[in-house]
């Protein structure tokens, strides 16, 4: 068994990772954190979570000093579900230890330092470490997941974009224009957090962050691909749901797209739909999947992905990461699970 | 036309009240107010309610002195959509003013100075007003509204629960029994605000507040009878619905009970199923009715009420008594607005 | 008073389109009318929509030959909620007794008969009709309904998108690439029938109709300009969301496109919101405007468009349509309405 | 392993005993019926429910004479998730080869044949099987479901009212009053099939069935006291929430009432919650227990249960009476698992 901690435990990704780490055949959960000023501190998580008691009810611990010398006496893996500045500062504490350390956070997913003044508003603090950072997109990067100490877990909306589309790129059918990415996210990817604009009562659909998302960089430099990515807010709790619009170059068929997609036929998280059935949110939720649908008419592509945001878009992809990294099957703990 | 202000205008029940009022062909919207305090001070209404542009394009004033002074020269009546304590903080300096005042909060409600005490946990500092304000249920006060300078306008919970029950207790007959009262009301019920419990991946329907919410004495107090009230929370934006258990006097047939009924027959904003369609939610979502339907098995009668908790719980019932205060019709700006 | 008849009433368009009417200050409701066969038949209006209960306890009535006689007799406007194949059909029976005719359905939208072999899998039986019919998008083309005998109404995503797209392609700001029309409608949209697809269990934000929409070549034919259009299925009652993909030509301003859409800057019945605030479903649904928001960067640019489905994208419209062809004002018995 | 057949397997309790299934340690799953003229027969299991696609691509197989012989030769367990009418018809006919049914319709669970006349509007043509069958109240009669060829399994409202109010009755703290039994269930508990009532568009709160649904007879008959039942559809797919208010005996305790929950304490899945936190739907929804919470005023207690309708309401409850019939701990491949 290998003990897995978990900082951040009471946001909705920590707590999906919590509750997949206590169904694990061979992770053991092994101490759950929030910030040592959290109200949620010394309730438990099924407190927050009751959907989780009798299985998680598990104490939330401060995270102190007394903390940081348990968590380097136990842990085999640290996991930060915490904010990216969060999780920018405190990486290089546990990384320092010897510890592998997964990252749910975008903290370190962005090759260009310069990126984050950009993107996210401030000066990375850990350039060394940015540069270590492997790219937790797992069934892409396989390799560098298991060598890696700190694993910089891919974004929801990338996580989504990128299986639709770096199959397409790897056969080479894309055309020079820009890909189109319309993206509509569920109201946990907002987090677990008193906010207005999050209140029930004030949720619709909507767009958000035109032309500006932290997501487009994320997209873009893992694609090797100019994208448009526009984000929207959608009435339900959990999915992601990606139309994507892409011009292929002349004369591709759709016989070659279908073969190219063919590169993850075998992958046990990916469900290739063809133009069978659309994607939708209801075949994802709760799913650790990614659902890829594509349809061609002449040299316009519209590839449909769909994943549920805490899990492949979060803390599925993390335990995926995790199981790589354990040598286990990728799939272990997700498929057949929830 | 009638001058009505509002304060507390960018809750649910104050930008409902200040809608019906830019429709209203009697009534004019003089100012919309929050306090001093408000981060809302200084946006336009439409800002905050989206569907509202163009309708409500008004500007949001803070509360200050030069309001008192704008508010005493220019407003017939002043609205109160704010939290009891400041109403009852506010109310007597409007009154003081000669302003006729609908209070929409439940700061004048119970006639009892100690209950608020007891249900609301703070010592009431206004018994003289408390003792002249008038209850406002349209359909069974307007002679005191009519004539009162202070409406305390009706709870939401105790409208549906009064309409679907006086009738039966003016016809007595209503066993001794406790009459329990199962109501679920929509979330805009919880107020505009930024809170962890009706975050939109929080809400699911729930119990809230057994045995002891403080609109059991307002339901006990004008209808004269025990009853046990468990409001829960429930999974849609607008709405009450309570299903009501009453025992009848041994030998009521169910010919009186319908009988009983029929002293709402004639009132326009009062529609009576009897036991051919129950109220629903979605049969007075947006609309200012109370919806009442019941069936009798023996001794055992089930009234089922439905209303808007924003409209006929609060700001529709506010404009109906301002109608009565006015002597205008009751319903006017309400039947056949929305 | 003008009477105007509704045959179909018993659907989503029908039934709002009556209660529209049962408010106007102008138009009285002149029988409501289903198909012979339906099931609705004899039924009241209310018994399938309580919350219209009061207002619209109106029977609804046959279509037979007894009905034609009295809607000749008695209707000045005719408004078909029916099929397009009903339409079709009915349509020319109503023509020909000199009735004005509003079609709600897609029957006459499209000027080539051809459309309808490829689009509408049926050969158009009424060519005449279809020549002479004007299109019922009330902003752009006041004169040709205020003068028709026979308007098609618009479509629902017709009517977001060519709104938010007709300002640019008027003052010529469109490069020649293909637009795209990302648009997720409410489930209102789909019809009020028994539908395993539209069951409560079953929705959820899906795309469906890839390539080969309908409403596909009335955008192309009314914009004249080629698009791509790709509808979703969203988990809402009722509203449509557009995200609109358009490449400017080469160094049109922000300016410019500001400017462009000034055209509409004076319509009642449009609020455009410029970069400000983004449409929203909460924004429109049950309001009879269209929202259109937009921003640029470099050549792209993004309009997002909403509008309610029911309203100003079906029984809004048609009672826009109708005031104008009664010369009242376009937005009377809308704005400030519901 | 045993094998496990199930007919009825495309509606929704038919689908979600299947997944549970596929995912269980000592089952499998030994073929997924249809009747013969379902529309559904030839496709798979993941065409109707695509969040299962990979876990159950299963044919869905019509019921014919081939159909029999093979489940004769393969099955260890049959279960039927099925209308009560055709399990009636079919429980008989695999009983007499042997099997072990286990009958999730209602079929079976009511002792006095009379009922069935009044209740369900049909003659129980099977009064000796009906007779030797067991309920499948898992908590409440391990010994009986182990033992039966046939096992009734519970219904989903009666499941949440029996386990919050058997431990009150066999502790004897009941007075005599009718206990009121409020009940929401969500939309999948009226099963997988287009009606008018449960689409998207209609679904909101509401009661129906008053006085007089089926469970009524069910609920008292397994409590030995009289119940009044009334159950509402409420807006959300999954989850029944339960409020029942019970008369206690005069001068039973507080600590009595703990006290008697405490039969319950040690179940695998009952989570006991007591006056701390009310279950709610949210709690609930895709987990495998019942969750009661209760809190008492005086001679007044209010319980609250909730479960998912699906699970614990329909296929969990079956799956875990298939665990006590093959002598497995109860919550195997339940809790844990979702």
């Amino acid at each position: 068994m290998l003990n897995v901690t978990i900082i951040g435990a009471s946001g909705y990704s920590g707590a999906e990772l919590a509750s997949l780490i206590a169904k694990h055949p061979n992770f053991s959960l092994a101490g759950c954190f929030v910030s040592e000023q959290s109200l949620d501190k010394g309730k438990l998580l099924s407190d927050l979570y009751p959907e989780h008691a009798s299985l998680l009810d598990t104490l939330l611990l401060p995270l102190n000093e007394q903390a940081f010398a348990d968590i380097e006496a136990k842990a085999d893996f640290v996991c930060l579900c915490t904010d990216h500045k969060v999780s920018v500062e405190l990486a290089p504490k546990f990384l320092a230890t010897g510890k592998k350390v997964f990252d749910l956070s975008g903290g370190f997913r962005l090759k260009n330092p310069q990126d984050y003044d950009s993107f996210y508003g401030f000066t990375h603090q850990s350039p060394t470490w940015l540069a270590q950072a492997e790219y937790g997109l797992a069934e892409w990067n396989a390799k560098g997941i298991s060598q890696a100490q700190l694993v910089a877990v891919a974004g929801c909306y990338p996580t989504a974009a990128l299986n639709g589309l770096k199959p397409l790129k790897q056969a080479d059918l894309l055309a020079d224009d820009t890909i189109i990415v319309n993206a509509v996210s569920g109201v946990t990817g907002a987090g677990r957090k008193a906010n207005i604009g999050t209140q029930f009562c004030e949720v619709s659909l909507a767009p958000y962050g035109l032309f500006n998302h932290r997501h487009t960089p994320e997209i873009s430099q893992y694609l090797g691909h100019s994208v448009l990515f526009t984000p929207h807010l959608g009435n339900f709790a959990r999915g992601i749901l990606e139309t994507i619009y892409v011009k292929l170059k002349p004369g591709v068929s759709e016989h070659q797209v279908n073969e190219a997609f063919q590169v993850l036929a075998d992958e046990p998280l990916i469900r290739l739909k063809g133009n069978k059935q659309m994607p939708s949110i209801k075949g994802v939720a709760k799913q650790p999947y990614v659902d890829i649908g594509w349809q061609v008419q002449g040299e316009q592509l519209i590839v449909v992905v769909a994943i549920d945001n805490l899990l492949k878009g979060a803390a599925g992809q993390a335990l995926q990461c995790m199981n790589i990294a354990a040598l286990l099957p990728a799939e272990l703990g997700l498929k057949g699970v929830s």
